[in-house]
């Protein structure tokens, strides 16, 4: 059975209760839900991690081809000044799809640039929580064609 | 019964015969089929147009919103561009999704800013002929939600 | 008697109808119409020429001066982008007025730079339909003065 | 009977004497004359304002509002330097017209930005004397349109 | 008792009856009212100067180090484009204190660079009068330490 | 009783110790004496915060509208780095004050822009300690004027 | 027979007739009188195509490689904004050679830089009706190496 | 007898008392004095003028040509801010020569572009008060020339 | 006897692994093990340091000069984007090295600029393992110095 | 008879020994030999020149109007970094032609701006020895229609 | 008795014979007798030189404090990219004066741009021969004061 | 026995005697008995080479890689200029080492950026004569792995 890290980069942990009129009301919980519900219609194994912390993230990064057969990360606030998740995720073999909840290139021009773009497979943006739940389908997708 | 337009930008009518190390060796027509079967799978109507000049697609997405529900755009190397198809995009009330085949974040400078993407609901980059899949999904997911 | 082509740019046919906030809710045909109340005014003809096509305006632009004594043309998103359309106007010696709905320098920084300017021989940019009536009476007050 | 404040910026007193292959032969007192004419034919009054002094015209403008129903400037030198005189219109609730005789878009680079133009409500700019008076029948428009 | 100058830039004339939304409703008099109270309870004195003219206020800074002991200044539309105010401020030896009643790091880009900022002791941008107050204290507590 | 969040950026554990030159020879501890005190004399609680990591001052800003009524925050290094700590800062209801001990805007180029500033109530750079006494100050004013 | 496409870009069909000083007063026709002579001296089939159409352009070339063994191209106007020419090209297998008959890096800032080039075999500039002449040659000699 | 105008800029009028690290310790009635001898010695006239007002020095240029044969301005501050100076410039007949007390070039990176530089016949640049007799010098051989 | 820290940056964990076309095969564990023989030939001690968080380097810089004679850095990613190690090391008297495994200004653009250079005595880049033993030789050979 | 004088810039000396996948295996003496045979064709004379040395190749083109009838010069890597050999070809009646072996455009950044193109007459670049041969018959073209 | 070394940059051997609407008609021997005239109405000595090779300038320069006590240079072409001849002059502790026959600020960009000018005591540009007979009286005046 | 080319750049035959704040008080010839005595240590061969010829070190270059196992370069002002030393060492298959006596990234913006380290094999910039003899022992090690 697949296995598939979530990453929820900093902030991430406070939605649904603030700038709900740019990232919506839903809070992570019910976002992880929606997750775990789309990965049990995919029959495949998934796992969250949330840290503000860039180290955590590239700690975590570093380690997850050995536990893992793809990567959805939302990087947030880490999308636009992180050269070490960029580089944790360069040494990796399998799969890495960036997510964001909201459309990053409609924002302010600093968001409209992504570090992690170049390194991932494809990207996904604007489209809510249906960024996660599309992310999880392209990784099944791509897994499948090997 | 929902009706998606689908566009391809200039150049597309040539996939999967030119090129094969960055687009795939899938042509157009089976691309298509894809989209037809997911549309099938969804229940919803799509409706192709491929066009290599910039003014055809503008008068297309012009009369979109009279025919159709949403639209999923290609652009294509009007993405870089075509501040008429934004304008154009920019009149119109139903949902744009714009996808590319490849990440185009990961290709050449000038290939990284998209003129199109901040009037784009969402953008969907580099999962190959899925992009187009995902996004259809998008849409219903978009318009179910209302 | 003096005769003026009247060029509107891509999306300009919706005008009226959407982004009625920033454009008004006067359609093309009303606009065309004051245009005709204001060319019996100053006794001269006007002939009228809509498309969203680059190189159909060029075409337009490359014909104009066998037939015509001045162009009014709002280039609208080509504005931005067309050294074609330039460098068409740089080969008439007819004069070209180059008009705009909006006070396009105060909108987004895009928006605020234009290729056609170098070459017109003066620019109307904020005052609505009247920007069109004002151009056609610099035309015929720059041809009276010959 | 409206009230419309002209103001001349700086070395526009020296007119028609000099550079007279650039801003033509007619001097400040004919251009005045001109207008004066015009504005009788419109049926509205004028008033004019030259100096060579940025705080001298933003004290014009800044009580502009009390005496005049819109302001027509040419903001000459300080069109490109003088962030006092754009904040000064901004504080109007009345039009403000910016004006210019020649084509400020086909001459140097940093005559080819306005600070001014985002504040004003619209902008004519090339039509040597001509200029001034579309300013103000653009005014008269403006303000019976209310 | 030590004496501090008080120079309030451009437009702050008008204060309190225009673009409230921005600068708030209170009058420059009113704002003269707190700074004096606050003089005094500082036990210094305070005087006032409020000029739209770039010069007079080089002028003045000029002969402050005869009669003050700092200089608290709201630059405003100054603050990014006048380099004499800024080499006027570098001749003296007394501190001065650049104030503004908005925060500019939060507004248009251009207003995001002063060039009087680095001639300045300190800035203190965004807290409405309060900002005045504090470049007050600041000053005392400066001298103080000597 | 209102309480304030005092956060001190990387490297200020040194102050006092090291590049006195820039920094003065005041170490951390002796600043928050200061503040302690002014903070009585205001009659407000302050609790004191300083991390080099961003993670941890993301997670600290992150939780600080339950425990709050405003921060005061010195980000030090991560002024010019960090979107983390101003998204973080942006879901916030509370006010926050940026501080910098020194005047940053003459200081190297790189410092002289802060990504945090934008989000932040308001600004004080460059007067030592007295930049947190100000800030405090300030933000007891604010809160009073709610 | 090798058979080799000549393409004339946007506002050709005007040269001779209009900006003499600047392209000559050679007319297209003659131009391709001259380009078939050579044509025949080099034992080589040519065809003709102009248009002032982006699209058309791109058309063309996507079909080019069927029919022909060269392309010989004078992008005009669409040198400096056709990402879409320059893909199309980009699909092609046959040698692409890039020909103008002023020399563009003489002249405005923005004909300097060409999209074109960097997918072309390579590039003539400033020999007039030569450069096309030469572009024939070139690739007689390129095609004789293989 | 040739009679020159000399116009000292802003801040001038502080000469030698302050900064005198950058400027010397030379005042400007000084300065005027050495200027003096040296138009005795070289047999002409001159006249001074110093002021802290851009607008000041705009009216006093624009009417030079009237009295004067030549100009020798040290812009100062203006140097690098005013349009309105190099436009005043711009419509003089007669010569204009920008001197420097220091070497701006060896400077901060703004006080190395001067906006009157283009306009002047010659500039003269870090020789202190002699840069002023080397004005006067390079005057009176330019007339001599005719 | 001499003391050494030798820090690692974020991902050099993953050394010898991944990327080893870029990095080489040799793993972190090797590298330490022939730093720490470099060390014993010259008769230094060294101490090792490796983490992928920022804030865990500034922490360990900062207390650097208690213990350590001198330090060997290799930022990694951190090398592009952190001004708080930079601030770190500038708050210590001791040297301190930057080292590099491969020639970072033979690779992407973003790489090519270092944060940290400006306050490095030196900079190593490009000679594999090598880059740190040269690292210590040159330690050595200025703390004999002195 | 015409006489033509070839100009070969620095590290052509080394052609055909090194980085043959850039330059291929034609070394200089072969190339000139093509050159000759050409000559011969046309029936003029050639003088080969090649230097490392700016200086040299300045002095040669300072002097070649006395000798020559044409210039053609392939300036390598001065192509990207010399305005005395810009300055010694525009002190030249005689025509210059720039040539190089590869697509300059096709290249790194660096190496698509030349300094040499905007005085050359005409620019060819990408045709391995045919650009230079292509010089030749463009020479002769040129000076034969005088 | 003084001795200064005159050094001419590249192309300036021309002078006199070409481009003689830019530099004149005066040639190099002509511009050295006037300056040797000046010389001994000065009561210095003087050397001339002369390369068109900026390692022949450099070498010249690196010796120059060993025989003369100032230098007069007019960089010509070098003026713009030579760092080795900002270099040697920073070598020196002589003064070195920089001269332009043409006022550089008014020419090309790139031209307006010297990379000597900071090296320099001081700056002469644009008034033809003159330049160097400033240049002369200046060094003169600056060694007198020490 | 390995032979290695010890190049320095221009102006560095005036060291120690100049600028000694910076470059130190060792000269030359010194710096080259360093070398020497490092070479003997490591029991290879060494030529030294010292131009200010730009054209000289690009012959050097051209003929080292048959004569020489490798080259350690300081290029000094070249450094920031040379594209034809550039291309004269990627013409080499024998390593290039880049070395600098002081740390070019802490020093002048320009001085921070090398043409030549895109195609060195590494750098060594700040340790001194230290950097030409860390320099040594690189190429050794590097010649040793093969």
């Amino acid at each position: 059975m697949l296995k598939v890290l979530i990453i929820h980069g900093p902030n991430l942990n406070l939605l649904g209760r603030r700038e709900t009129d740019i990232y919506g009301t839903t809070d992570l919980r019910t976002i992880n839900g929606k997750i775990l519900k789309k990965a049990k219609s995919l029959k495949i194994n998934v796992e969250f991690y949330q840290s503000n912390h860039e180290g955590d993230i590239v700690d975590m990064i570093g380690q997850a081809d050995k536990k893992f057969d793809a990567v959805v990360i939302n990087p947030a606030a880490y999308t636009h000044t992180s050269v070490a998740i960029r580089d944790a995720i360069g040494t990796l073999d399998i799969p890495v799809i960036e997510v964001h909840l909201t459309n990053i290139y409609a924002r302010e021009e600093f968001r409209q640039k992504s570090l992690i773009s170049p390194v991932a497979k494809g990207v996904i943006s604007g489209f809510g929580v249906d960024s996660y739940l599309m992310g999880l389908e392209a990784v099944v997708s791509m897994l499948k064609k090997g």
